[in-house]
């Protein structure tokens, strides 16, 4: 199969480097970073054994890229406007494609382009990041769990199993640790049950996760708000065992001290995914009239900050 | 009456300032500032005019200091477990104590120590600064609503209203707007209705009062808390009028750029008045089981800084 790699950043430049090296064609988008790596190629410098791929087929632009058999979204969510002119150019008749991101619903807007049915979702368990064009440092983890996606009311179309699985087996083969689930919104509420606290409060609190869990009331605002995100997912029918809670707890605590992605975001004044995982999570609460007051409260102190950054300050 | 001062600082130099140079019989406590003020006197620079007052009865420690009428603490409410060392020596038979902080529940340290029906309490509406030792600041404001403090329930004894009218006489006179209320507890909640969110956002937000009225998510997260507060103090039984809330923002928005004393206490690494405006709130609305989720989260939030802020740094 030939794969589109939308985003050749931290996430994509390490999945897509991982599937090239194993052979695949891949095809990688990589806007201003194209013609360096066209050069240079991608140097991955990751914890399981760094590598060097030379002869990248590296593009500035969707337009130069041939027609893909699957199109993996790399960007970040906040890009996901870019889609409709982005994604056309790699469709065929054929085409299906994978999103990569964090959050709820951020396969919406490429389903909205290549219709239902032929969208999946993946939730990635991956700390790396883009230090320069073309390299990447890959720190930890790297599991994916891939399902696919059946819409807001999970009612959709059950998407191509096979073409599902094809994709499992080559990721695997590339090394990338990777399940296919039955139920992607399940996996996605599992995620956000982390996300929530852990990329919220990083940023409202300037706060890493150790600096959250060395702290009285950063544990319990953390555990609190992850068991509002469970209630929203029991709600949804979602089965989540209650020991989860504690399981996101503990493993927590045992991770090295970790700057979540939306805190880095906030650092570096880029735009943080607050609409993917706040906003998208909200809006399925109130869908189902489930509480959701501290991640609402939550949601409002990061688009006050949000705002705040992205205009010059007045006071 | 003879009063004394219980913290010459920006609140207490400024009301016991004016009440000194009205003629009135004062004896201030200074702490550390004592000899300074000995020496030095008192200098109010205020937006009413400013003065100066020499010949300060000034003590470093209440031992030193006579019996009086009327005792004013004017300490925050942080280091009222001090009272139960700087209080005795101060309190005769008839001693009436009036307690001038911010938050809920703020007489109750006193009226451990002097009883029941001998306490009354006062919300200031006061902007000023202690700029140097027996230097203070008065930038704006400085009303005082004051009334009998009837224990958390309410139902504690009325206390001597013929004190509580002497002691707004000589305020008036000495040039201090004061009213005295029938319902301590209705006015305490209204002021609440403010400090909750311009004093718990302004920390966590690292904003003032202008930052977060012209921000679309300052305004809905301060006008959510007020409505909050507002609810808790109806299940209290207390009468505060839905337009109240419309009310507080205005006032709010028309406001020059405010920082909040919690956020001033935060940047000088001192306490915040956490308890007394947010911990005794929540138990108040425990008590009568009102929802109180949005003030609960910004406490913990609060805590956390706090927490963090006493002990040295880990990560």
């Amino acid at each position: 199969m030939r794969y589109a790699i939308v985003g050749t950043g931290a996430l994509g430049g390490y999945y897509g480097g991982l599937l090239a090296r194993s052979g695949h064609d891949i095809h990688f988008l990589c806007h201003r970073d194209a013609d360096f790596i066209k050069t240079n190629g991608i140097k991955v410098e990751s914890c399981r054994g760094d590598f060097h791929l030379g002869n990248v087929k590296a593009y500035s632009s969707t337009q130069e890229m041939p027609v893909c058999d699957i199109v993996i979204i790399c960007i970040k969510s906040t890009q996901n406007h870019l889609l409709t002119e982005l994604l056309p150019p790699l469709i065929g008749l054929e085409t299906q494609v994978v999103v990569l991101q964090n959050g709820l619903d951020v396969e919406e807007p490429a389903e909205e382009i290549v219709g239902k049915g032929r969208v999946f979702g993946g939730c990635c368990f991956l700390c790396s990041n883009k230090v320069g064009p073309g390299h990447i440092r890959h720190l930890d983890y790297g599991r994916i769990a891939m399902g696919a996606y059946r819409g807001k009311e999970g009612m959709g179309p059950r998407g191509d199993e096979r073409t599902l699985n094809a994709i499992a087996t080559d990721f695997m083969n590339a090394g990338i640790e990777i399940s296919v689930v039955e139920n992607l919104a399940e996996a996605r509420w599992r995620k956000l049950m982390w996300n929530v606290p852990f990329n919220g409060l990083s940023v409202i609190l300037n706060a890493s996760t150790s600096a959250l869990m060395n702290n009285t009331y950063g544990q319990q605002l953390s555990e609190s708000l992850m068991r509002e995100v469970r209630d929203i997912g029991l709600q949804l029918g979602l089965p989540i065992e209650e020991e989860f809670v504690r399981k996101l707890m503990q493993d927590t605590e045992r991770m090295v001290p970790y700057d979540s992605s939306m805190r880095l975001d906030y650092l570096a004044g880029r735009p943080m995914e607050i609409e993917a995982i706040f906003g998208n999570a909200i809006r399925a609460a109130d869908r189902v009239g489930a509480a959701c007051d501290q991640l609402r409260f939550l949601y409002r102190q990061l688009a006050f900050l949000n705002q705040r950054q992205s205009k010059p300050l007045i006071d």
